[in-house]
Order: structure tokens, then sequence, then C-alpha cells
């Protein structure tokens, strides 16, 4: 018997509680943050959430970001 | 054991009840107002709502907003 | 123990019954009509409704919206 | 109490049935045409349907049309 | 008691079956084809499919045409 | 009674397996390769993938192809 | 009685796991990586994820990618 080890999506989001992450949403949006939540629908919290635009970031504090608009989560 | 302590999205709108929030929708529309009711699918009721555009407000009062159509919910 | 009063997205609708609403659909039109049916996907049912285009209105009459190209329900 | 008179979306389809509705696309296409039929996701069956195109019609007979392309049904 | 004939869409799917349809795609593809075969998700088999464009067709053999991509299907 | 034969779609792909078959994808990409699984969503396994991109071949080898994406599949 | 061989999408998966996978997205993207886990949606995890953008290579890490937005996963 082969054992193969596999991290499912939902548990790597558990292990990144309260660490940071960057966001790729569906419209091209990037969005960072620390994060504090999330549900088996992959809906998202957010704090200290920063949208990354070009040069600058728009701070956006703490927020709900819905599973599906999210195209990928990074570890960062 | 370790603990760690998750704020669960809907958990967060239930707090955030009688607070201002700030709505990004899908097609890039900001909309500001209070959040006084949601449900389990984020369809969402703001009172005095405005559609933030550029450099003025539209004012559209008391709002049932789909949640499919929302990319995130910040508070303000 | 603190209670917090919310309006259910759908207890919007039923209290709206009658009422003059104003919808945004997904595409950018906008319709108004008296709101007199909903169901619980959000499909509604206006009277003389009427599609807001630049300058002019279309009277559409008794028309069905379903509820997947609804992005939210104004009361006006 | 109070009783308020609701139109189901679709028991205004059921009385709708041998009558002309005129349906809005997602795609911004018009069809008219005789409903004879529907389902619970809204996909309708329509009789002797066109297409509206500028100043032209299109005849396309007896189709089903899929519910999740409609907008908004009107009765004409 | 008003009796009412209704044509449920998958029965006209049912009858239709051994003719020749028009499928209308929502990125607006036309397919002539033969019905053979359909599911409850309108997933539809079709035999000497033709793709119709401009002033040529485009032989396709037998096809799986899936219902989620289909707008409307007309008896030809 | 009446007997009418009918091909169900997952039938078609069962009937499949080990042929060629050319995919349409949502974003208008051609896929061809030779169908060795699928599953219920119309998830497919092929083997030997291409894409066909104007006069070139583009190789992937063996490829998960989502069925959401998928527009058609052609038996060749 | 015939027996027709198989491969099921999330079996191959399953046999995938730790080695590369290249994935391509419904915008278009590319994300290139080792595959190091799955759920029943294709949610992926992947181990030092690439996106390839053309002629350079951004880096990012661990990643979660949605199912709802690949369109296709070879292996590589």
């Amino acid at each position: 018997m082969i054992f193969t080890f596999m991290v499912l999506p939902l548990d790597l989001l558990e292990v990144s509680l309260n660490r940071d992450v960057s966001l790729l949403l569906k419209d091209g949006r990037i969005l960072n943050g620390k994060l504090v939540g999330y549900d088996q629908h992959m809906n998202l919290v957010l704090d200290d959430a920063r949208e990354e635009k070009e040069n600058e970031e728009r701070r956006l504090g703490r927020i709900v970001v819905r599973g599906s608009n999210i195209v990928s989560i990074a570890l960062i």
C-alpha cells in the first residue's frame, strides 16, 4: 500500500489563520491582508486588507471576500 | 492542543449590524450604507444606501443587494 | 444577552409588496415598477414595469424578472 | 392580521399560458411568442417564436428557451 | 375547473427526437443537427451536427452539447 | 406504444472511450485528444491532448478538462 | 461483456500528487507548480507555484486555486 500525503485546500486555509495572504480575484484585483477566518465556500475574512494597485495601496480594513470571486489564495 | 480563533464570515456580518459597510460589486460599483440585515447567501439589506461615483453620490435609500453580485464587504 | 434587530432580505420584499421598487440589473438596465410578488430565488413580479433609459421610459406592463439577473432592489 | 395578496412568479407563467409574451435574454436578444409551457427552472416553450431585430423579425417556430438565459418575461 | 394544456420543455425534447433542431449557443454560435438524445440538464446529443457560419457550414458529426451553453432549441 | 431510441449524453461519452474527440471550450479554444475518462459533471480526461491554434498545435499530454468550460464534444 | 478501462478525473489528480502540473485558468493565466492537494470541487493546492507570463515567471509560493476558475490541468 502506498500512502500519499495530501494537503486539503481548506486545511491550508486552517494553517494560514493569522498569517498574511494575497488574493487574486476574478476581476484581476489583488487583495492582501491577514487571514482571520473562512467558511466551507472559501468566503474569507481578512484583517488590515489592502488592495494593491500599481504603485499605491488602498486600505480596506476588515473585510469579507466572497469565495466565488477568488481565483487563488497565496501564502506570503 | 492548539486553539486558533477564527472569525466566520457570517459572524462578521452579525457583529456589523447597524454599522456602515462598503460593498464592492462585481461590476465595479461601490455601495455604502448601514447594514441592517443579511441571510445565509450573503444577500444584504442596507439602509441609507449610496452609490459612490467619482465625485458624486447617488442616494438609493433602503435596498436589498444580492450576495451573488458582491465581491467584498468592508467595515468602515 | 444582546438582541440585534435584523431585517431579512426576503422580509424586506414582503413589506415592499404593492410598493414601487427600482431594480438594477446585471447588464446595467434599470427597471421600475410595483412589486406584486416574489419567490425564494428573488424572482420578482412587477406591475406597470418601466425600463429607464436616459431620457425616456419603455413601458413593459406586468413582468417576471429573474432573480439571478438582479443586482439590487431599492424601495422608492 | 394583514393579508397581502402576492403573485408568485410561476403562477404568473401559469396564467400566461397560451398568451403572447416577450422575453429579454441576457445577450440582449428579444424573443416574442406564445407561451405554451414552462418548468420550475423557468425553461419556457414558445410557439410561433420570433426574434425581434431592429426592423425585421426572424421566425423560429416552436422553441425551448433555457431559463438561465432569461432576464425578464413580459405579458404583451 | 379550468384545465390548461401545457408542453413541458423536456417533453418537447422527447417528441423532437430524430428530428432536426437548431441550437443557439451563448457565444452566438448556431448548431444544426438531428436530436438523438438529451438528459435532464438539457445536455443534448446531435447527429450530423453542422455549425452555421455566415455562408459556410462546418461539419461536426455526432456531438454532445452541454445544456449550460444553450440559449434556445428550435424545431426545424 | 411508441418506443424512441435515445442516446444519453453520458452514454455517448462511454462509447467514445479510447477514441479521439474534439472539444470546443467556452473561451473558443479547441482541444483534441483521446478520451480516456469522464465523470458525471462531464469533467474529461484526455490523452495526447493538443490545442489547435490557427496553423499550429500545442501538445499538452494528459489533461483534465473541467466540464463547466466545455461547450461541445465531437467524435472525430 | 466488454470492459473499458476509464481514468476518472479525480483519480488522475490522485496519481498526480507531488508531480508538476500546469493549470490553464479561465482568464487565460497559466500557473505551474507541484500538486500537493485537491478536493472534490477540484480546488487545488500547489507548491512552488509560478505564473507564466510571456518571458518571465512570477513566483507565488504555496497557493490554493479554486476549481471553478480552472479550465484544464496538464501533467508536465
